[in-house]
């Protein structure tokens, strides 16, 4: 099921193409001098599973670690996305302090990155309603994930909540809001991106009296494969998945892990090879094992099959499992730390507010001035 | 042309029914000692005509001075309602000072009362995206307004905003907000005070686990008349209107008042009698100097139209120009100060928002708890 409002979730980069778009964000583009801002979203699902991971919070971190300091990176949890389908409120309260104890933990500094709850900061649901004013409803009737909804209803889309039908804005307004120059994301929210575009282009020719009150954002669009279900391997590795083995969390201990790789689904095919269509089961686990090695010294995926063709899928399993154990490993520990601090969380979910705050109120009275409201 | 968003704008109460609901507000009910809080909007559109005053914002002062001194009296003009129809941002600007202005010189004190400018209250545009994923699409989609909005569209809502179709769920909000007790409505905008208590139930069947987050508010909904146009009288008194001598500005001069009413359409028929089907411009005429004079000692405006019946017409205009000019001088002298008293302005502005975003912000906070957001 496609998940509405899971905004920018789905990136899984190449490991080299990642490491270009850090460079390329580290670097002085003498033709063109904005301040370079990265926006990127992820629903507050809780502890994150190793495709979350792979597909997007590691890039957030390269990109903390390589990018050039003078480039802003606002990481948030869209806690306001995540009510568009109903969840138990204790449920949702634990997993917002779960995935930000997350989002530490990976390595993502709340000195460097501002990294904050979406609902903390009012002017993301404000420039939404501003936005409503210049978003057609046609448009959004056309977008992908809204027509997938009502098809699949009997009575078409007459139940829908309006947050289904609307979402879009809001995570127009989330990246425009900041300003984002770059927005990572999966290419299922290319179409949501395209739409941000739009309407930050219809505003400025309306109210931009020749400034630009709303930046365009460039998407970074990876063309990396998706991490997939260990015992569904056609399907996107997923929270929402009943099997538990399906999935490999980040706190999953050692023996987890190489329980749930070594149940993992391949085929009856003899040998290894590289070929996601035909061995789903065993391209995913050579895919965590590139990805989770930086490539291992191989040019890409079929490189390192053919180095594996060789070795029983027992030893591939376990050069898998010992792969993610050591990417997971400091993770773990470092989580179980943090979530234990209540202090340390506290401080950093306040000192993200404070940060996108300013941030968002910046853009937002421009906003306003440009419209009249001020 | 019915505009979006005109929220609650149209009430013309008769005098007794007025009173009595002012009655009824300052009486305390053994039954129900919950704290009343009486919310009402209407659009900064600037100075307002006769049909703004008689309908809607008289009876905002007098809900201030006759309510019991522990009833909370909130009046917001709704600057986010105002672009949901694009209009040029310098008149915008200049529509919300004037109309604040406005609302000071018909006598509502902000001390008081809380006068507030609905976008610098944050929580309304908050409070609107939480009840959107409570809200469905097809109640909205058959709300009368955008029905009579894509019934106008030769290609239905296609290119029609989505403020235009989810502005219902932003005035729920800003009534649900500040858990509003009673609110005052024109008969057109029952539908939409219906719609808000329905999301205000759906809340707290959901959410509410026996405590009630949202207050479902009663409305007061007036049986009275609405003022009609000078020169078309089958039509209201409207500010957009392309004659301005069709409507009475608060601030018109006595000059003003006088050559309007003298040039209003009337009809052929001798005499004077009160029939708004028939005789809808001398009925009219009739109404503005029942609700002028505080109905001039007479039971209703039939009673009035018989006592007038001797009259000449001019003799009865001369008595109605008196009358609006009686009712008008104060307001539009206190205008002018006010008007050009910036300090004064700013200060009950400040003052205004103050107080509405302890009001909201109160409510914000139980939503917010009972989800789950915090």
């Amino acid at each position: 099921m496609l998940r509405c409002g899971r905004a920018f979730q789905r990136v899984l980069p190449e490991h080299h193409g990642l490491q270009q778009q850090a460079r390329s964000l580290s670097q002085h583009n003498p033709s063109s001098s904005i301040h370079k801002v990265v926006f990127s979203g992820i629903q507050p699902t809780g502890i994150a599973h190793l495709g979350n991971y792979l597909g997007a919070l590691r890039q957030w971190v390269t990109l903390q670690n390589e990018s050039d300091p003078s480039t802003t990176l606002i990481y948030s949890l869209v806690d306001l996305h995540a009510i568009t389908l109903r969840q138990p409120p204790a449920q949702l309260r634990q997993w917002k302090r779960e995935s930000l104890a997350m989002l530490l933990a990976i390595g993502l500094d709340p000195k460097r990155s501002t990294i904050f709850h979406q609902s903390t900061v009012p002017a993301h649901a404000e420039l939404m309603w501003i936005l409503s004013c210049q978003a057609s409803t046609g448009y959004l009737g056309r977008m992908t994930q809204w027509k997938d909804k009502t098809s699949g209803e009997k009575e078409g889309s007459e139940k829908l909540k309006l947050g289904l039908f609307s979402y879009p804005v809001l995570q127009a307004a989330d990246v425009l809001v900041h300003g984002a120059t770059h927005v990572p994301v999966g290419e299922d929210q290319a179409q949501h991106l395209e739409f941000a575009r739009e309407v930050a282009r219809g505003f400025n020719h309306v109210y931009g009296d020749g400034r630009v009150a709303l930046v365009e954002p460039e998407t970074i669009i990876s063309s990396a494969k998706r991490v997939m279900s260990l015992t569904d391997p056609e399907a996107k590795m997923s929270k929402s998945h009943p099997n538990p083995k399906s999935r490999i969390l980040l706190t999953d201990s050692a023996e987890e892990i190489r329980s749930k790789i070594n149940t993992a689904v391949t085929d009856s095919i003899t040998g290894v090879s590289y070929d996601p269509v035909q061995r789903p089961g065993v391209s995913n686990l050579v895919d965590i094992l590139y990805h989770c090695t930086q490539g291992a010294g191989f040019e890409d995926q079929a490189a390192l099959a053919k180095d594996l063709d060789g070795s029983s899928l027992r030893a591939v399993k376990r050069r898998v499992s010992d792969a993610v154990e050591s990417q997971l490993r400091p993770i773990r520990e470092r989580y179980q730390e943090i979530i234990n601090n209540a202090q340390l969380l506290d401080d950093a979910s306040t000192q993200g507010t404070q940060k996108a705050t300013i941030s968002a109120n910046a853009t937002l009275a421009k906003v306003k001035q440009a419209i009249g409201l001020t």
